[in-house]
């Protein structure tokens, strides 16, 4: 079977391979319909190190199970699957609290350990706690935003949850892209009254407004902090939701709390900041979010502006990384 | 008057200064019937530096109203008060949110702006929005358990709320002060099934079990890590209350939370670690607290293992610095 596979900075190709099979009992064999490139694969995609072993992409994907080991309970062939990007038995303590990324018997898809799922078919460990059954044929024109719930939706939903958004918050997301575009989602759907995008791609400020941003902070470090504050009375807003993932990005989010009524206070103590988050348990959100998807309440599958081909990944990754595509999605 | 000023590092005095008195009309003045000394009180009193400008000391009291500014609408002469060590209007937007300690025209006692509360009185700015009012008279039994709600009480349960102490929940609590004692009645208060003192000082530590802590790790560093994970088949808490504020303690917090089931992940992001905390808004916990102590399901002020008066504050700052004492009490 063809699938991607990274051997160094800047060099993804498109390879035959073994193909994939069950190995554990408890595995499900998928053949990908949908896959996608993800912000997160651009980082070794930029800074993998010679020496590093190759590495099979791809931990997002929509398809149909195609074959179920021995102990595999609740999925047959032909039930067509959201594959989260992480697998997990749903049955652990940390599953029991909706931690699925905290598994104990769990990991991540598209690793070294773990081939990925931009690929023909992928391998899916733990398939009855990992897969979820979608009501729908796979070719619905809810797939796109279905696909979403594989991470980026789910992870936008993620960091508002995390930084407690709710009704009448007030909520800066920083970071225009996939993650960050759907974190506006998440915080308009969970009631946030004001939503400042901080971002400065003007097609992707223009999808964040229509997702629900009231106003769009397009400056930088020290100065977007300023605006934010200026945009908010002077007090800053409820929470911010750091969409980006790098230290820069870190610094303003904590920068933008709270007005600070202390001269020469330590911020983030003295203005009982709290810095939370992590990778999110997309499958334990995804029962939360999937009627909203059925009913057009939320589209988040507009994220992605382009659709290729298997032999088009390469130049996908190229397109994610010039920032040309906000996310790409890939149709074997 | 007299009142405590720390002139640098080991150096506190009982000095003779300028009655205090109404300057604001917002202001009420109290008599000072009961002080203590903070750990927070330790900080300057080991590190200040030569140059620093003296400083009046005490942000904990409990006391009678003697004078009231004309706009002060709430309180009358003769009130019987809880002073929180930050005073706040209880009425801007963050004291709306319960921040009390953010609040925009707040602050804090006992620094080098505002003379503290380790004085035979004090002047209270803001006092509507400040001082509680106790329905006893001033020599109550009760009066130790109610000046911790100027601070450490309010201040364990700030904690133990920051970090989402529930019902059923395993909670760590790192150091055995006065401020870690009052942690373990907040945690047992809030239905923690585990609570694991983490601390090596017998005496504390006995206190603790009376306040409800199911074990105790008295390693530290590493081992302290390892014995929190056996204690707790392997999983970590769900809570991590650091009572120190050192930097050492902070580092041990943030290792304790979950099992790593990640190898070589960075485990704050990875277990979906969240830090959180500030300077407790104690003033908005009095209300919860107050009927607790008042029926007698937490005595927090048992914390209090020594009494002195005035001319003894200097002996009392040197006994809690050497660990001789949990928390001085001081009737002037």
């Amino acid at each position: 079977m063809r699938a991607t596979v990274l051997y160094g900075a800047g060099d993804v190709r498109i390879e035959n391979v073994p193909d994939a099979r069950l190995i554990e009992p408890t595995d499900a064999l998928v053949a990908v319909s949908r896959a996608c490139i993800c912000g997160s694969d651009l980082w070794p995609y930029q800074l993998m190190k010679p020496g590093e072993p190759p590495r099979r992409m791809g931990h997002e994907a929509i398809g149909v199970v195609e074959a179920v080991g021995a102990e595999v309970r609740t999925l047959k062939v032909g039930d067509v699957v959201v594959m989260p990007f992480a697998f997990s038995d749903g049955a652990c303590v940390f599953c029991q609290e909706g931690l699925h990324t905290s598994c104990i018997h769990g990991g991540f898809f598209g690793t070294v350990e773990v081939p990925g799922a931009q690929a023909e078919a992928v391998r899916v460990p733990l398939a009855d706690g990992t897969l979820f059954v979608l009501p729908l044929g796979e070719d619905d024109a809810l797939m796109a935003s279905l696909l979403t719930l594989s991470d980026v939706m789910g992870t936008g939903h993620h960091a508002a949850r995390a930084a407690k958004v709710g009704r009448g918050k007030t909520v800066a997301v920083i970071g225009d892209g996939a993650v960050g575009l759907c974190a506006v989602i998440a915080a308009r759907r969970l009631g946030a009254e004001q939503i400042i995008m901080m971002g400065h791609h003007p097609d992707r400020i223009a999808l964040a407004k229509e997702f629900g941003a009231t106003d769009v902070v397009s400056e930088r470090g020290e100065e977007a902090v300023e605006r934010v504050r200026k945009l908010t009375g002077g007090f800053g807003v409820h929470s911010v939701l750091e969409c980006v993932g790098t230290d820069q990005a870190m610094r303003t989010a904590i920068s933008i709390p709270h007005y600070e009524a202390i001269p020469a206070s330590e911020p983030a103590f003295y203005n009982n900041l709290t810095v939370g988050g992590g990778p999110a348990p997309v499958r334990a959100y995804m029962e939360e979010l999937l009627p909203d998807v059925l009913e057009g309440r939320i589209e988040p599958g507009r994220v992605f502006d382009r659709v290729i081909t298997f032999d088009q990944v390469p130049d996908g990754y190229r397109a994610m990384n010039a920032r040309e595509a906000i996310k790409v999605m890939v149709k074997p």
